[in-house]
C-alpha cells in the first residue's frame, strides 16, 4: 500500500481552514559578506515572531537532496505532488507565466523568433532580441494565418522581447518531443520527433510541429531579423489527481503572477483575480475565508529581489510581508504555514537547492520555544529537514483530518 | 538490493544485550496552557539526565508524515517493521489486547452484543451497554452452543461492557472481510463478504462468518436486550517474519498489559509474565539477563494519563520510571534505547503523530552534550527526525551487529 492510499484511507471531513503563504524563493544562505545573516534573519519581523511563539518550524528539500527547483516543481512539492513523478514540461509552465488557461492534454511549446540566412541555417538564435511590440506584431499575424490545422486548435502568444508560447488544442496529442532548436548558431532547425518512438500520440503531434513550421515560415519569409523561430520544451500539460480529490479540500490561489495562477490551476484550485498587493491578498482572504478550505497565498517579491542579488530588497520584501500578516490574522485559519517553495539566495542570483525554512502554527502544532523564524532557527524545529511534499500533509494532521492508523 | 537484505548480510553475532524501553505515548508538545513545557521537560529526570551526558537523541516518526498510529502499528515500528507493509487487522489487536494467544492464520473479529428488532433491524448497536457480567455469561453460552463450525475451532471471549472477540482457528482462512456492521441504528446486520473478490481463503472465512451467524443467533434469541451481536475488523493474523530470524536475537518481552505482550508476540518475542510494576520489571529483565539478547520492556501509564489529558499524571509516571531505572543500570545493557511508540499530547487528549523523542546510549553512541532527554532537546540531537522502523538497526550497529558494507 502506498503513502497516499493511506492517506486517503484515513481521510475525514472537518471544518477547518488552512492556509498556506509561500514567500518565493524565501530560502537564503548566511554569508560572510552579508555578516552571517540571511534576509529572513535581518529583518524585522514583529508579526512573525509573536506566531513563532506557537509554531513548529524545520526545513524543506524542495525536490531530492542538491536538486535546484524552477516554480513548477516547487510548487507542486508545496501542493503535495512529488515533483519527480509529476514533471511539467517547459512548454506547458511558459504558457502558464503568460496567463493562458492550458486544458489537460494541451501541448505547448516555448518558442522564440531567430534569423535563417537563404539555406535555412540558423544565424541569430535569438533574432537580435526584437522588441516585445515587433513579437506581438508578429504573432498577431502568425495568428490570422494559422488558427487550425487539420482538427487541432493552434493558439500563439506573444511573451517578451523575441518570446512567444505556440499552444496545440486538439484530440489525442502528447509530448514531450525533441526540440525544434540546434541549441547553436551554424546549423539549420531539425525536425522534432517523439521521444517515445512507439507513441501515436507524440507521433501525431510531431506531424503537428512540422506542419505548423510549413504553414508559419512563409508567414515570416521576409521579415527581418525575425525571418524563423525555434521550439523547445514541446510537451502537453499532464493530467494531475486534482487537489480536491486528492485532499477533500476545496482550494484557492490568490496570487498576483500568472504563473503560479496557472500552477494552481494545474491541480484544479480555484483562480481568486484582483488583489496586487500582499495586503489585498490578505483581505481578500479574509472575504472568501468561508468559500473554500485551503488558501494558496503566493508572495513573488522575496524570489525577485534575491534573483537580482538584492539583499536589502529582499529583506524589505520580508517587512512588508510581515507587516500584512495581522490581516490574515484577523480570521486565524486552523492550520497556517508559511514558507518558499525553494531558496533564492541573494548571494547566488538563482534558485538553489538549499531547503527552505517552514513555519507551521495551529492548536496542535506545540511551540519549539523558538524565538523567531528564520533559517537557523529552523534547523532546531521538531519538523526536522523533511522533503517539501509532506507539507500538506502535516498540515491535514494538524486540521485533524486524519483517523489513527490501526488500532 | 533492499535495506533488509543488506542488513541481513552483514549481520554477526555478538554477545551485546540490548534494552528497548517504550514510555507509551510518551511523546508530547508545548503549549502556552502548559507554559510552554511537556511532561518529559517538567519532570525531574535525575537517572535520565545522568544516562543523557553519554547518549545520542532524536525524534521518530511513528509511521509517516501526518499519519497518527494505533498501538499496534506504534509497536510493529519500534520492532523494526514498516507498519504500513505489515497491517494487523482490528479483530487481531482486540484479541491480542483480550490477552489471547493467536496462531498465524487465526481470523479474529471485534464483536458487540446489540439490540434487533423482531424484523431483524438494528435498534442498539451497543444493547444499551451491558454489564460486563451479562456480556460474560453470554459468551459463555455461546462458547458452549458454538464450538466448532466444520473443522473450524470457535474462540469467543469476553470484553468489557457489550464487547467480545470472536477467533476462527481452521485450515486455509484469511482476512480482511466487510463488517457485519451496519455501523447505525435503522439497517439489517449486513453479509460479510471478501475484500478481495477474487480470495477463496476469504469467501471461506466469509462462509464461516454467515455459518456462525446462522448458529448463534439462535442461541440469543429470546435474550434482552442482547438478542443480536455485530462484528467488525474481521482479519487475519498475518505472518510476520519473526524477530530472532530476522535479527538475529532471542527477545523477550517484559510487559504488564495484554496488548503489549500479544504484539510481542505476533513478531515471536519471549512473553515474560509477572512484574506488576515497572521496578519489578526492571528487576526481571536482571533475573532474565542471560537467557534473551534482546528486551522490550513496555510501560504503559505515560500514555494512559495522555489520553485522559492529564499533564500531572503523566509528568509523575515519568517521574516514577526514572525512579525505577538505576535497578536496570545494575546490569548496564550494551544499548540502551528509550523512547515512546508514539505520542499522546496531555493538550490533544489522544495518540498523535508527533515524532516521539529517543534516546540512545551505548560505548559507541556518543554524546550530543545535552544536558537532559526532552522532546525539545531530541531536536538537536545527532539522530536527526527519522521513522521510527529504523531504531532497532541503530541498536544493532550500536551493538556491534553490522560488518562493514564494502570495502
Amino acid at each position: 500500500m502506498n503513502h497516499d492510499a493511506l492517506y486517503s484511507q484515513l481521510l475525514v471531513k472537518t471544518p477547518a481552514k488552512m492556509v498556506l503563504v509561500v514567500l518565493d524563493g524565501l530560502g537564503d544562505i548566511a554569508t560572510r559578506s552579508q555578516n552571517y545573516l540571511t534576509p529572513l534573519e535581518a529583518a524585522s519581523t514583529p508579526n512573525l515572531d509573536r506566531l513563532t511563539e506557537d509554531s513548529a518550524q524545520g526545513r524543506m528539500i524542495p525536490v531530492a537532496p542538491g536538486i535546484t527547483p524552477g516554480s513548477g516543481p516547487g510548487h507542486l512539492a508545496l501542493f503535495g505532488y512529488d515533483p519527480i513523478e509529476y514533471q511539467v514540461g517547459r512548454g506547458v509552465i511558459e504558457a502558464l507565466g503568460l496567463g493562458i488557461d492550458l486544458k489537460a492534454g494541451d501541448v505547448a511549446a516555448r518558442a522564440n523568433f531567430c534569423t535563417l540566412n537563404e539555406k535555412g541555417i540558423v544565424t541569430d538564435r535569438r533574432a537580435g532580441r526584437i522588441k516585445t511590440e515587433i513579437c506581438e506584431a508578429l504573432c498577431a499575424e502568425l495568428s490570422k494565418k494559422v488558427k487550425k490545422i487539420g482538427d487541432t486548435e493552434v493558439i500563439i502568444r506573444p511573451g517578451k522581447e523575441h518570446r512567444f508560447v505556440v499552444i496545440f488544442r486538439g484530440k489525442g496529442l502528447e509530448g514531450p518531443l525533441t526540440d525544434a532548436d540546434p541549441n547553436r548558431e551554424g546549423l539549420p532547425i531539425p525536425v522534432v520527433k517523439p521521444t517515445v518512438a512507439r507513441s501515436a500520440k507524440q507521433k501525431k503531434a510531431a506531424k503537428l510541429v512540422a506542419d505548423f513550421y510549413k504553414s508559419a515560415l512563409p508567414v515570416l519569409k521576409a521579415k527581418r531579423p525575425a525571418n524563423g523561430f525555434l521550439m523547445r520544451g514541446i510537451a502537453h500539460q499532464p493530467a494531475i489527481p486534482a487537489f480536491v480529490d486528492r485532499y477533500g479540500l476545496r482550494a484557492a490561489a490568490i496570487a498576483v503572477y500568472p504563473m503560479y495562477k496557472g500552477l494552481s490551476q494545474l491541480v484544479g484550485m480555484k483562480k481568486i483575480e484582483g488583489p496586487e498587493t500582499i495586503a489585498q491578498q490578505f483581505e481578500r482572504y479574509l472575504t472568501e475565508h468561508d468559500n473554500y478550505d485551503f488558501f494558496f497565498i503566493h508572495y513573488k517579491y522575496t524570489d525577485k529581489h534575491g534573483e537580482d542579488g538584492n539583499f536589502e530588497g529582499k529583506r524589505k520584501a520580508i517587512e512588508d510581508l510581515d507587516a500584512a500578516l495581522p490581516i490574515l490574522l484577523r480570521k486565524r485559519p486552523t492550520v497556517l504555514a508559511i514558507t518558499g517553495d525553494h531558496s533564492t539566495p541573494c548571494s547566488m542570483k538563482g534558485h538553489s537547492w538549499h531547503p527552505q525554512p517552514v513555519l507551521l502554527t495551529s492548536e496542535c502544532s506545540g511551540s519549539d520555544k523558538l524565538d523567531r523564524f528564520t533559517e537557523t532557527g529552523a534547523n532546531l524545529g521538531s519538523l526536522g529537514v523533511f522533503e517539501a511534499k509532506h507539507l500538506i500533509r502535516l498540515m491535514q494532521a494538524n486540521a485533524k483530518m486524519f483517523d489513527k492508523f490501526g488500532a
